[in-house]
């Protein structure tokens, strides 16, 4: 079946969130949020693209930062609402400059970081 | 630092969304909501706990099919509005009877099918 970006279930605001995962290492680097363009320019161009909610804009990840996330598969979920995408992430993919931005763990009800900033 | 499940960013309708990943084989198994309370009542019973929107109800995972997600660590991201829950999934996650939510692929502008529901 050809994939159709119509066919996803977003927002009302017209988005979907995605999940970064790292390939290989499986590590779960971000999520953050996709619009239908956002998607197809993915997969087009597989530089994983979201859309920032905050500056209403596109947002090719790394595209100033150069922590670039390079595509390789983009998935689907069972309620066609939430996207995982394995990606290649070159460099931390936190703005905080940490590899992940779950860095925080709870633990005997208290937050640890689990992670440094990369130098 | 005590964490306080109040401290984390919610959508207008209270809610926040939750990465499932398998411990120790990293796999991304679905994606789901939480609310304030689900959060508290995760972290209390350390079996996962969702807030079905549909249902407008506590969704204590696997309580009906058996599937649970046994939290072995709740994370927090950077902006404090995504939680990542590594867990130890009985069975499938997916409803569908299938290990994971996210088993279908975008390959070569086609939807395939990773992986099958279990018998």
């Amino acid at each position: 079946m050809t994939f159709d970006p119509a066919t996803l279930h977003y927002t009302s605001d017209g988005l979907i969130p995605c999940i970064a995962q790292q390939d290989g290492t499986g590590e779960v680097l971000m999520m953050a949020w996709m619009n239908e363009a956002a998607v197809e320019r993915t997969l087009a161009t597989e530089k994983v693209t979201y859309w920032s909610r905050s500056r209403q804009a596109f947002w090719v990840k790394g595209e100033t930062s150069g922590h670039t996330q390079q595509l390789v598969e983009l998935r689907v979920d069972c309620d066609r609402d939430c996207l995982l995408a394995i990606v290649r992430q070159t460099g931390p993919a936190c703005h905080t400059n940490r590899r992940s931005c779950f860095y925080t763990a709870i633990q005997d009800e208290a937050e640890v970081e689990l992670m440094k900033p990369e130098p």
